[in-house]
């Protein structure tokens, strides 16, 4: 079962974030309005806020940290459907930003985002300033040179061409594995987990990241536009680098059951309260969106 | 004169920091390399520097802050010589970023570059958690969507219409002002200025940003690509709003006058060794480049 009520938790709370932004001119504002109202799983916040959970917290102590993940994930998926990287029209079933609001207002509205995912740490976030400095510096390495943009550096740059297994596994883990870690972590890092749990947790994101980015690639071959509610079997077309690409089908779904389960015995005896994350682990393996 | 020795101590901060990202993968790293490595004055950096030193302290102590601001601003150049915004096929004397390494690796350079700006910070910059956190925050405020993003909006979307003298000074406070005033002031946060300096150093800060813009609305005009080292005459062609547009070229030198002395003013009484701050706010006056 995926954790719907935190997500209307989330939901809410990102209202009156954006209501911080009344004062953004015209278009800009809503084009960022557009593509973050625009619903999804929110996975990325339902992340930090279980972290938060399993260490005893209440998962409203982590909602500006849940919000700029997902202002850092929306601006990568706004700048990935530009037509100069992936060229996609549609996204959660709607037009993609560029499609809505033109090219250059969807890479100002990308652009906007990431630099207000700081901002939202800096001003909204509780903690101390030492944690809320670990959360800036592990969102900013997350998404950076070495994170996102090398992976869809890669992604980009690869396409059409033959990659070995490695590369298929570098690509993956910077271009969606390091947020999603990222996600656990923040809300590990501002629910004052030890080093021990938060390595526990790392581990346990770094194999569910995996699954997700499987899953991801079996469902663009599997599923159709309607279901995805973004363009299937765009992956086969670009000929892009996927995992039922380089290992086949079901061998990929097998990859993604081990890591499932080297994702619940990463959280074992890290005295935390796993049961929901546990869940979430499942949901990636079986999700059909 | 403009303080090249600083702008020297700057670029080889630069390359120590460039060699952390010898893993990043192959033409982004290049990408980035050649955008940031592209000279300039490095105007933003400076003021930095300056800001410390007319505090006391060594101007090695806010290089790191210093890089990130540099960061951001190249950024910034290469998202606005994109085709969808600018389209500027000329960046300081060479093909700008799209036009030398493609459009996805632009925004991907520029991106990577925006991120890197606060990992640095956090990586790199002395300081308290508390201080460098106020750096965090000044840097995406000032970039962000009631920021830069803002006024470059304003500017390519009232691009061809009649705007108001209050519109024209929000895109400038915005698009330039801003950054320019962040540079100030992380210098200044950094070198444990109190309120009143901050004040102060910010009051300098905005005013000589407006004499920065209005130099290059100027310029424009009255200079040439060989000189400029990027196109001119591009804002008329663009019928993009500028001062001299607005006030007439005359009114415009004047006003850029009016703010020099309005800078320096407001560095009274505040105990700074103000003196290189001055010479810059006169060189940004008189500046042919």
């Amino acid at each position: 079962m995926y954790p719907d009520h935190l997500v209307k938790q989330f939901n809410d709370y990102l209202e009156q974030i954006l209501d911080h932004y009344r004062q953004v001119p015209g278009a800009l504002r809503e084009a960022i309005c557009y593509c973050v109202q625009n619903g999804g799983k929110r996975l990325r916040p339902v992340l930090c806020m279980l972290a938060a959970r399993s260490l005893g917290k209440d998962v409203k102590t982590v909602l500006p940290a849940a919000c700029a993940l997902e202002f850092i994930h929306t601006y990568s998926l706004i700048h990935d459907d530009l037509p100069a990287i992936d060229n996609d029209d549609l996204r959660r079933g709607r037009p993609s930003c560029h499609k809505a609001f033109g090219e250059d207002i969807a890479i100002l509205a990308g652009d906007a985002l990431f630099a207000e995912a700081f901002h939202i740490i800096c001003k909204h976030q509780a903690g101390s300033a030492q944690a809320k400095l670990s959360v800036v510096q592990e969102l900013a390495s997350a998404s950076g040179a070495l994170g996102m943009v090398a992976g869809q550096f890669v992604d980009v740059y690869y396409a059409g061409k033959k990659i070995s297994k490695d590369t298929l596994d570098y690509m993956h883990q910077n271009k969606t594995g390091k947020l999603i870690k990222a996600s656990v972590k923040c809300g590990a890092i501002l629910s004052r987990a030890t080093d021990k749990q938060i390595k526990g947790l790392c581990r346990f994101a770094a194999n569910i990241g995996l699954v997700f980015q499987i899953t991801d690639d079996i469902l663009d071959i599997t599923s159709n536009a309607h279901c995805l509610g973004k363009t299937a079997g765009k992956d086969s077309k670009q000929d892009k680098n996927t995992f039922p690409k380089i290992w086949g089908l079901a061998k990929s779904r097998e990859i993604a059951r081990q890591k499932v389960n080297q994702a619940i015995g990463a959280l074992e005896g890290l005295g935390l309260d796993s049961g929901p994350l546990e869940e979430i682990a499942n949901f990636l393996l079986t999700r059909k969106v």
